[in-house]
């Protein structure tokens, strides 16, 4: 025999074994059926794009992290690593083609060459709704309601989502006058969670003087009521002005659809990246806040500005699934099974497969998720491989191919509770389907949204 | 404006707008319904693994086409060209933590930087499953029973399963004399559909004298029904054996569950890898036979032979999703929507934001996908768009926010269906719900599986 290859993956790429990957299917499914029922429609961009496309006229920071290179044809190509800029080429290319507003969402894989540590991945998956073509409060709004509804879904628990305004913000930036700092502002702001006060101020010093520093950061430590924290903010700005009086809006569309208690207003919530011109938020886990947001976005008003004239506004938000999920998992929010299956039907005989289909495709047909053993080891094995993958109910089938009244396949069957360990003999097929179909909708524990 | 970069995609790489992503996931997902009722459990593996792992020891034709590069740790890297290797490394990296039989599937896109003729892209989706650790006939009987299964599921109207064994093929070719040539024989005899009779003589003429090349091509051409072609290609093999035995058991169970008149027997399927030792095959969609094999696979002795000295046998297909959906847009079996809404709620006052998304909320939670409007332009238009996304029905909201007996949104409400253009005003809230429920209880058409 040749040597052998050691099986591994690359550092910061991940393989998902079956109760992983069903943990992570429930959870993007939950998220995405309220996509759907929001009206927001699926597309999907390549993996691979031009590095023109994708870093633009050079992309700082997130160049480095880029998994680039030449293809066969001598083309510089890279592996997207986010799903916004993908969608900016995807609507400056497909305008013509589109209707505008235009809802989406988009759930796949991206990648970036970041260092491992604390939960970092290599590749990982986002989870992102935008709506362009309108700059609506109502767009706003909507994705806010999205952004709990799909977290709810998800089974997140308890969420705070910590809302500001760009605009308001550089209103009072131009006021202290220094709107031409606003950019570095920002991004030391955005900081504060992460570094603290103390170095906050020190980047703050480094471009502007000391009372001004340290207004800004006054500003940003607002604290108080909602109406409080805003009627401070707009002050400060110079007064009531289309941003203050958007957040006011969406405040009372919080009222009107009673989700007004998942909501704080922040002003140390700035989102570093440029492009937001509009409201920003990040999402924080009220049983794990220290895992960071794990759904963030905001208002822009130029997403595909680098490929095309027209301007698109929109909002957008995007959920970072493998920080979700981690969360979840460490605050004990996920459960575990290694397959879809509910029946385990055991094999008595293997020359009886073709029977043994035919019975398993009736529980199919009825709804129940059906595993055919395939070899006939003891039973005893049988069920407990069944538990083990976390299949509740095992059949042990009849041992000749009779036929039922209705020309379905016949004898009688034993049904067992692999929980009770408890077995019911001398069902027919249907009885024993009418069983399952009956204990199920009985059981059936649901992850829905919470509309009122 | 600085100069703007042309937004474009890479050649063979594809966008997929709303009607074409949300007809791509319809398909899959009743792909995936499949497996999963027949318990086979999702996996997941990186796109991006060691070049060593994807080539083994060298790639021969897959090699050039790959998109291979250096990493910015150094690291030799490739994008995955299909499903089964990466299986082959997880299967043997996870077999201590896998239970055996172990059935998975995996829906994923590969790369290929192949010539882009005739429909065949650079990134494309397989759909895989598997079940490893057993070599027993239910085991390739569920394989062909999903198989069909899935295929009647998405719709892709008759099909036929062209079946054959590479271990009766292999006797029949001992038997002549022609064991040391089998690979070779077998990657010519796979042309045959593609190039002809002719070509593949000369191919085999290369290998063979004459008389055994011609021989081999009577062999392949062998017609008339399953027991007469397999009591042909038995009786060339030197008789009964335990492949033919094989087939013989697995069309008993195609009979057991009345699935026979999909399957042929048809010597000359070989499939031109190396690695399968069993059954082999390839499917034909009977209204469009031309476009090639959508669903494929085998059985093999040793899949992560290169990783672990443990043999890994098993058997599996893969349906080429891209090829499966441009034959059922050519032969008409798809349909067109833009989204998953089924109302539209019409915007009549944008200061209502909050108010339309309280009632939305209510058919969501009714299972009545609905789409917000967000601006108040003229009704006509807001009809027009729903209709032109294929929306069926559109609500015009009460114009202020009363509330019904219930504590729900109140003000009565007018349902428009826009396939008819009539109106049915004076509703309440709940009244339009059960209407709309009640209406998509009695229109469902349903795409399942045929079970007996």
């Amino acid at each position: 025999m040749a040597s052998l290859i050691e099986p591994r993956v690359l550092k910061g790429f991940r393989d998902f074994l079956p109760a992983a990957e069903i943990e992570r299917r429930d959870i993007v499914e939950c998220i995405e059926a309220v996509f759907r029922a929001f009206g927001f429609a699926p597309i999907d961009t390549p993996a691979l794009e031009y590095t023109e496309i994708l870093l633009g006229k050079g992309g700082g920071e997130t160049e480095k992290q880029v998994y680039r290179f030449n293809d066969s044809g001598g083309r510089d190509v890279a592996l997207r690593f986010d799903l916004t800029v993908p969608f900016a080429r995807f609507a400056a290319e497909h305008r013509s083609e589109l209707t505008f507003p235009f809802k989406r969402y988009h759930i796949a894989k991206v990648w970036r060459g970041e260092n491992t540590q604390r939960g970092r991945y290599r590749e990982f998956t986002q989870c992102d709704f935008d709506c362009i073509g309108t700059s609506s409060a109502a767009s706003d709004f909507e994705t806010l309601l999205i952004m709990k509804e799909a977290l709810d879904a998800a089974g997140a628990g308890g969420i705070t989502i910590r809302l500001n305004h760009r605009g308001l913000f550089n209103r009072f930036l131009q006021r202290i006058d220094a709107g031409a700092k606003s950019v570095e502002i920002l991004r030391a702001v955005d900081k504060l969670a992460k570094i603290g006060r103390d170095e906050v101020l020190k980047l703050l010093s480094g471009e502007l003087d000391g009372k001004r520093a340290d207004s800004i950061l006054r500003y940003v430590e607002t604290t108080g009521s909602w109406d409080e924290t805003l009627d401070a903010m707009t002050a400060v700005a110079g007064g009531d002005n289309p941003d203050s009086q958007r957040l006011r809006t969406l405040r009372g569309f919080m009222f009107e659809t009673g989700i007004e208690d998942t909501f704080v207003i922040d002003p140390a919530i700035t989102r570093g990246l440029d492009y937001y011109t509009g409201i920003v938020f990040e999402t924080l886990l009220n049983d794990m806040p220290s895992i960071g947001s794990v759904c963030s976005g905001g208002r822009y008003d130029n997403l595909g500005g680098l490929y095309c004239k027209e301007a698109l506004s929109g909002v957008g938000s995007s959920i970072g699934l493998d920080r979700l999920i981690a969360a979840m998992q460490a605050t004990g929010k996920t459960a575990t099974r290694e397959t879809y299956a509910e029946l385990a039907l055991i094999c008595v005989d293997e020359g009886q497969g073709g029977l043994y289909q035919r019975i398993a495709q009736r529980f199919r047909a009825g709804g129940i998720p059906t595993l055919v053993f395939l070899e006939a080891k003891k039973q005893g094995a049988q069920f407990a491989q069944a538990e083990k993958k976390g299949i509740r109910w095992a059949l042990i089938p009849p041992s000749a191919s009779e036929t039922e009244a209705d020309g379905a396949p016949g004898g009688l069957v034993t049904l067992r509770d692999l929980r009770t360990r408890q077995n019911s003999a001398g069902l027919s097929v249907n009885a024993a389907i009418d069983f399952l179909k009956k204990t199920k909708k009985n059981e059936t524990g649901t992850r829905t949204g919470t509309p009122d």
